[in-house]
């Protein structure tokens, strides 16, 4: 269960009362605050505020360009513009702040993304769920024998089986054992900075993370990218959802420039221009490796 | 004057209509939103957009804390506690974005505080408003005897004169020859990016400047301090203000902890021991070097 | 066994081989370096590289103060006095690279300090190995009574040896099913970034971490104190040690001014007065809570 | 004169001295090692110390990849697919300092790059030098007319000349005024931190910059990018010149993936395959914006 009774009567009562601000509001991500969606087993994602909308990047990026700004000065296109030229300043000027429930192993890479804030639950400070991230069937997957880091076919039958079981029982075992060194009739119990070392990176933590947009970007570009590890890709495709509706000039920009745009080397720009001159080119024709020659036929179909 | 009438105007619109949220609201900050607050001659300060409150804080530390935060539960005291303890990262949940007016020479301290989002108007881009930081008569400071870096006795008469007329006939000058650069009569115009470079430091400027409370604090600890600069001191006590009717609980432990508080050496807290127990601790017999000493005697009155 | 043959091998080339170089040499450092020093019960410390030393600290102040600084040209006074007034760019100039081997409950608290450079081991990438943090007797503490976030008494009889053999069998077990699940005989293996999440948090993992000299004494600061955790503090502690051989004036100023020092409040200031002025000041008197009373008695003695 | 003699004689001092290290060394930096390279009229650049070479950051990828690296492991493909997937933290294991002499314009426009440390020459302690940018005759650019941040044709004859002519004589006055500010017979003297208010931007101030190999590469692409301003993309090309010497395979897969790459955006890659499947595309039929439909013919030349 992704959420306490304490903190769905919470989100309960600051939905029901919405309150008058002089402040920006961007009704599209109004709708989302606090509600909690769903992701992997016990996960979730909630909005619990946010600053700035489409019109805010706007504003921001006219400061910079005072009076020249005129003929630009239509908001879809102006963020575009920004996007297409890398101007990230006015991007940085949206926040947003999510309540995130997570897998540990998760929560190791997402961090890796420095410039955000970040509040953690603590293990030191206070006792864990009994909630681990067991795998569906459908992503219980091989190690990629093309790719190091990636996954191949799913696993099945009796294989399947076993590992399911692993996880499952090694998790329960885990959380047994983590309960029983806190506390024991007329024992003292371990400490509870010791006693966590015992459970699995599968174990859920939760965080509030609160990021700027361009930063965001750049994570869900990184994230939600089809390389990504399945389990964070899921929490990366949730938050783009909400940032659709919460900036949708910007948010689209970002698909068509940043998610959905391709980095050409100078081989390669040289290879097309060859290319479209009617010229047959080949990998070794190219001035490319075979791994870069490859990424650029998958670029350009 | 600080504003220009469109500004004027889309301050006035905003503040007529407030609109409904779901979100936090700071009703002590909401009542200062878009109002500019005179700063030096022509600058100003004005908070565009905010997210979180005391609240806020509280509510981030506690996702840390989880269920161990009963006992501290009073927001006060918990923030109280949060401040005396260093946990930063409660405060980085809270987030303020403003538009200031500002000297170049104000501007080029400010930016050394990294950790924040900025949007310049951009002189590249646009030309620069007929507008100079002049001195007020009693900020008309000498040279420091004892302090290489601060101010002495208020300059009078005669020097007084003579130096605010090189300072307004200076700034005069170079914008004149500014614009004369940029436009004439049957000529080109020099371009923007490079006839900036005639114009003195207190020329002003502006940005938009978004920052986590955190940081903020810190900022303010360094600025509003008495040996700031008093040019940019003056933006740090307006936002003080701002600070202290936003988030007053988080303010006030500040100012108790980090505005009023004082950092003593290993030596220095020796000492006083030594002095509570009735011993005469002199410089000689204390340990410290002079101007160690000397700071010492300063805070223990 | 901390370092692999082929480390020690590479480790042991490279500090037969001096080379010449024009760079600032830190003597202190360079007797250090590549040598791995035990952390824990499999973990380490050792200096890749470094940059700078007390003489570049003072050589970037003097550019900021350029003709000004005679007065304090003495680098040891120049550097307490940096320390002493917050100076941070200073030190900022100074770099160092640390090869480090540590559980991963160890890895999440280290990795919070995010002003640094890090390179970690990848579990999706590879192969983990049989490594796990079991407590010496000594260290497996109860949890306090006194403070949520703290040890207690050390257990020990029965509940010490139930605790250890959960902590042992646990991580066999764990790393057993682990490797189960990579490879076996007619399987196709679990992918590593999915098998990884079996393990345990006192799992070893290594990282490159780069950081600079200010945000090193930050992270120190807060790390080596006594109320850090145990596993982490020694890895601080380990590091102090090579601090100190490696830029000697600045870790003395950082010893007496922050790790020895103490931030007292307006409040206790006022006390603080009152007190040397011969009053009698209790808790009641004071105006601090009973918490800061009690930790202000703890500094005055 | 951009160093002073106290400056040259302290750079024969270290160039005459080399010293053993045990440390990484880059021999084809150590060649620059505090030489300092003339830039604009009196701006110089100069390498103060280093951290790692190409080595090194191949060494940080191995600690990530572990064992699952050896086929890749020959460091110059490495180093290409680590810049082509866009693998920034081995190259943030590379650290440069570097002593810049620069205008307050350029300055201002440098300092936006965050991630980075500064230690510039504090005009509120010391006294600037009277070095002031006059930009050569074949700099003397007129606004674009195109662009509003762009330069446009050469100014020439009595444009060029009353430019230079105001320039240099606005420089000079003001230094004169600043001098005369600062210190007269019988006077107090205006406190520096005053007194610099009256110079213009084009007076030279110097800083101590250190920046890891990655945002030091970030900033190369915007700033030696011959869209960004002479005056700092001057500075930007001696910085190649010298990246190129220290870690040439990473300073060619840079060249080669990002300063002369060029991102496309997901309509962009359409047009491509149509275009390359025989179809005429125009910018109606292309989806695009004229904009965008310009700069994607620039591409595609």
């Amino acid at each position: 269960m992704p959420l306490t009774p304490e903190q769905q009567a919470e989100i309960d009562a600051l939905r029901a009362s919405p309150q008058p601000t002089l402040r920006t509001i961007a009704p599209g991500l109004e709708q989302h605050l606090y509600t909690a969606y769903d992701v992997l087993d016990h996960g979730f994602i909630r909005v619990i505020d946010y600053m700035g909308d489409d019109n805010a990047i706007c504003q921001a990026a006219r400061v910079s360009y005072g009076k020249g700004t005129k003929q630009v000065s239509q908001n879809e296109g102006l963020i575009r513009y920004l996007m297409r030229h890398w101007h990230s300043t006015p991007f940085e000027m949206c926040e947003i702040k999510l309540h995130v429930k997570l897998p540990v192993f998760v929560a190791r890479q997402w961090i890796r993304h420095r410039t955000a804030n970040v509040n953690e639950y603590s293990a030191r400070y206070s006792i864990l769920d009994r909630e681990f991230y067991i795998p569906e069937p459908d992503q219980l997957a091989a190690q990629s024998t093309a790719n190091a880091q990636g996954r191949g076919d799913v696993l099945e039958g009796a294989e399947a089986a076993r590992v399911l079981e692993i996880l499952k029982s090694d998790s329960a075992r885990a959380y047994d054992h983590y309960e029983e060194m806190l506390a024991q009739d007329d024992q003292k119990g371990l400490a509870r900075e010791l006693a966590r070392m015992n459970l699995p990176a599968n174990v859920y933590t939760q965080w509030y993370w609160k990021v700027d947009l361009h930063n965001l970007f750049h994570f869900l570009r990184l994230r939600a990218d089809s390389h990504a590890q399945y389990e964070i890709r899921v929490y990366a495709e949730a938050i783009c959802k909400l940032v659709a509706d919460w900036v949708p000039f910007a948010y689209s920009a970002f698909e068509d420039y940043r998610m959905g745009g391709v980095t050409l080397s100078s081989k390669a720009i040289e290879c097309l221009r060859r290319m479209l001159q009617g010229e047959e080119v080949t990998q070794e024709t190219s001035g490319m490796s075979k791994g870069e020659w490859r990424e650029f036929e998958g670029v350009i179909g």
